[in-house]
C-alpha cells in the first residue's frame, strides 16, 4: 500500500474511528484502525465488535492494499504532522512508514496486515430506513443522554430507547432515579422501527452528529438485523443493539402535578450550583422549597455546612419542599434552550416534572426526576 | 467577628493563600485559612508550619475578630458569590456565615476558634533583604523550576539553591541528570545570602510571581533566622529554608564543549516534541545526531516504532551521536525566550549545555543536560 493524503483528511478519519478501536480487547487486532487503499480512496475503519464506524476520502494512491495499525499511535503522529500531504506507505510484515511530504519528519509504526481486521457490517438493501437532520438527532442525544443508567448488568437501561412511527420519532432514557424523553413530528416518514442503543454508541453518536459540518444536514439511518447503521458526514457508524425490553416509561411521567410553577431556567441553575457546593459529598442533596414569591434551595451537610439561595417566581399556591439530587435538575437544565423551564412538582414524595416553558406541537421534551429523603 | 468585603478582594487573597493549607496534615487547624479582622482590615493567611502566607486588604470592619474556616470549601463559596460586597460573619463556636449583600445566596461554614491558628514567623529588623523586581524573580523560577529533584529524601537537591553577594543574584537547580543555573547582576545590591528553598515553596512562589500585576513591580525578600520572607503585592510569604549543603554546581558545568552549534529554538522543540511521541514510555530517550548541515532526532522503541525528523543548521565539523530524555530538552528550550538557542557537545558521553543565543554581561543562563546510553 501507498499513498497521499491531505493532513486534515487523514486526522478527521482517524479521530472519528479511534474513540471506537478497543485498546484492551484480547483480540489485539481490535486496537488498530484499518487502513485500505483502492481505485482512488482511502478507507479507515475501527471496531470493537459491537460498534464499528468507517469512512472514506479522496487520496492519490500509488498503489493499493490494506495494514491495520494502533489507533491512538497513529492518531498522535498524524496530529504531530506539518499541515500538508502526509505519505503513507505499508512495507512487507506492515511496517508502515507516515511521512510529511516535503519534510524530513517521518515515523514508523508496526501493523498488522489488513486480512486480518474483521469484516463490518452490512445493512440489508430493504432494510427500514429514516433521514433525519444532524441537528435533530444531536439534540434529542443532548437532552436525553445523561440520564441513561451507567450500570453494564441492566442492559436494558444501559441504553437510549430510540424509536419512530408514522411522523413521530421519540428518543427516551432512565437510570431509574430520573427519565427524558424527548419527542419530534418529522413530515415524510412512514416505517416503524425500534431500538436500544447501547451507552457507548449514543457517547460515539454524540461526538460524529456534534462535529458534522453544516452542509451535511441528514443522517441515514436504517436498522437491519441485529444492527442499526447511521450514517452521518461520509461516516457510516454501525452498532450491535441490545436486545432487551425498555421499561414501560409512559407510567413513570405523570399527566399532572398539583402544582406548575414558570421559573426562569438561568438563574435557577445558577442557584442550584452554588448551594450543591455545600450539599453532601456522598448524596449531592439539596432541598427546594416552593413558595409564594420564589423557589428557596437549601442544602445541610455534617461536613460542609449549610447553603442557602432564593430564586424569584410568580405563583400563587401552598408551600411544599421537596429533596433532589442537585445534578439530575442541572443535566436537564443544562440541555434546555429557553429562558423560562416549567416545574412540575406535586407532594413531597412526588416525582417532579420540567419541560421547557415553549412547547410547540412539533416537539416535545420532559424530564421527570423522583425525589430523595434528606 | 462581622465585615464587608468586596468579592474580588476576598477571592484574591483566599486564592492565594489556600495552596499552603494543609488539607492533610494531622493538625485539623492546618486546613483552615485565618481571617481576621481588626482597624480597617481584614488579614487571611494559611500556613503548613514549613511555609506561611498572608495578606490584608480594607475591609469595613463591623466588629473584630478573628476566625479559622476550611480553605478549599471557603474558597469555592466565595467564588460562587455574585461579584460586589459580601458579608462575613463569625458567630459562637466559630460557625461563619458567608452572605451576599443584596442577595439571598448565603453559605454557613464549621469553622475553628481564630486563636487555635498557629502564628505565623516573623522576621527580624535587622536582616539582610534585597528588593527584586518580580518579574526578574518569576523569570529565575520559570527557568529553572523543571530541574529541581522531586526526590522528598533528598532534601539538598529537592530545593533551589538561590543567593546573592554584591551585585550578583542566582538560581541554581539540579535533579543529578540536569542542571539549570540562571545568574543576573542588580545594582544597588550589596548584602550577601544564600538559602535553600524547598520545591513546594518554589511552586508557590511561582503562583504568586506570576498572578501579580504590574503595579507591584518588586519583590522584598529577607532572610533571618531559619526562614525567608517574600512580600509581594501585599502578600507575605514565608518559608523555612533547607539546612543542607548544595552539590558543587561549578564542577558540572563544562566550561567549553567541543562543538557550539546554534540552532532555531522554536523548530528545535517542535522536532524534538514531535520524534518524543514515538519514544519509549519508560525513557524518553530520543537520539541527536549533529551533522553537516542538520540536527537530526531519532527514536526507537520496541512498542511505538521509530521516529525522525531534523532540523537545518549552520555547522562545520565533525558528526557525533547523543542520547538524551527528549523532555529535558523541552524543558530548557521553553523557559527561553530568544529565537535561537546555542548547544554546546563534546563525546557521545560528555554532557551536553543549552544556552540562549544573545547573553549580557547582565545576564546569563546554562542548562547542562547528562547524556543517556539508548
Amino acid at each position: 500500500m501507498d499513498l497521499v493524503i491531505a493532513k486534515k483528511d487523514l486526522l478527521r478519519l482517524v479521530d472519528r474511528c479511534q474513540g471506537v478501536a478497543d485498546k484492551k480487547s484480547a483480540m489485539p487486532v481490535l486496537a488498530n484502525v484499518l487502513l485500505a487503499a483502492d481505485g482512488n480512496a482511502l478507507r479507515v475503519a475501527a471496531t470493537d465488535l459491537y460498534l464499528a464506524v468507517s469512512g472514506q476520502t479522496a487520496a492519490e494512491i500509488v498503489s493499493a492494499g490494506s495494514v491495520a495499525v494502533p489507533a491512538k499511535d497513529l492518531l498522535d503522529r498524524v496530529k504531530a504532522m506539518p499541515d500538508g500531504p502526509i505519505q503513507v506507505t505499508a512495507r512487507e510484515g506492515a511496517q508502515t512508514v507516515i511521512k510529511a511530504v516535503g519534510s524530513p519528519r517521518r515515523y514508523t509504526l508496526h501493523g498488522m496486515p489488513g486480512s486480518e481486521f474483521p469484516a463490518l457490517p452490512k445493512a440489508a438493501p430493504d432494510a427500514p430506513s429514516l433521514e433525519l437532520p444532524v441537528e435533530l438527532l444531536s439534540r434529542l442525544i443532548e437532552r436525553t443522554h445523561f440520564s441513561i443508567s451507567t450500570d453494564e448488568t441492566r442492559a436494558h437501561v444501559n441504553s437510549a430507547l430510540f424509536e419512530w412511527a408514522g411522523h413521530r420519532v421519540r428518543m427516551v432514557t432512565t437510570d431509574g432515579h430520573r427519565l427524558s424523553k424527548m419527542e419530534v413530528t418529522l413530515e415524510g416518514t412512514s416505517a416503524t422501527a425500534t431500538m436500544l442503543i447501547p451507552l457507548k454508541a449514543i457517547h460515539e453518536l454524540r461526538r460524529l452528529t456534534s462535529g458534522v459540518d453544516k452542509e451535511t444536514p441528514t443522517v441515514h439511518i436504517t436498522q437491519s438485523g441485529p444492527n442499526a447503521f447511521f450514517g452521518v458526514g461520509g461516516m457510516t457508524f454501525s452498532v450491535k443493539l441490545v436486545d432487551a425490553q425498555f421499561p414501560p416509561y409512559q407510567q413513570v411521567i405523570p399527566n399532572v402535578s398539583d402544582r406548575s410553577i414558570r421559573a426562569p431556567r438561568g438563574p435557577l441553575a445558577e442557584a442550584l450550583r452554588a448551594v450543591s457546593l455545600a450539599a453532601s459529598d456522598r448524596t449531592g442533596g439539596v432541598k427546594l422549597t416552593v413558595t409564594q414569591r420564589a423557589l428557596r434551595i437549601t442544602s445541610e451537610s455534617p461536613e460542609s455546612g449549610n447553603g442557602f439561595d432564593e430564586v424569584p417566581i410568580d405563583y400563587e399556591g401552598g408551600e411544599v419542599t421537596i429533596g433532589f439530587n442537585a445534578k439530575y435538575f442541572l443535566d436537564v437544565l443544562a440541555g434546555i434552550n429557553d429562558d423560562e423551564v416549567v416545574l412540575g412538582v406535586s407532594g413531597e414524595l412526588d416525582p417532579a416534572v420540567i419541560r421547557p416553558a415553549t412547547e410547540s406541537a412539533a416537539e416535545s421534551y420532559v424530564s421527570v426526576i423522583m425525589p430523595m429523603r434528606i
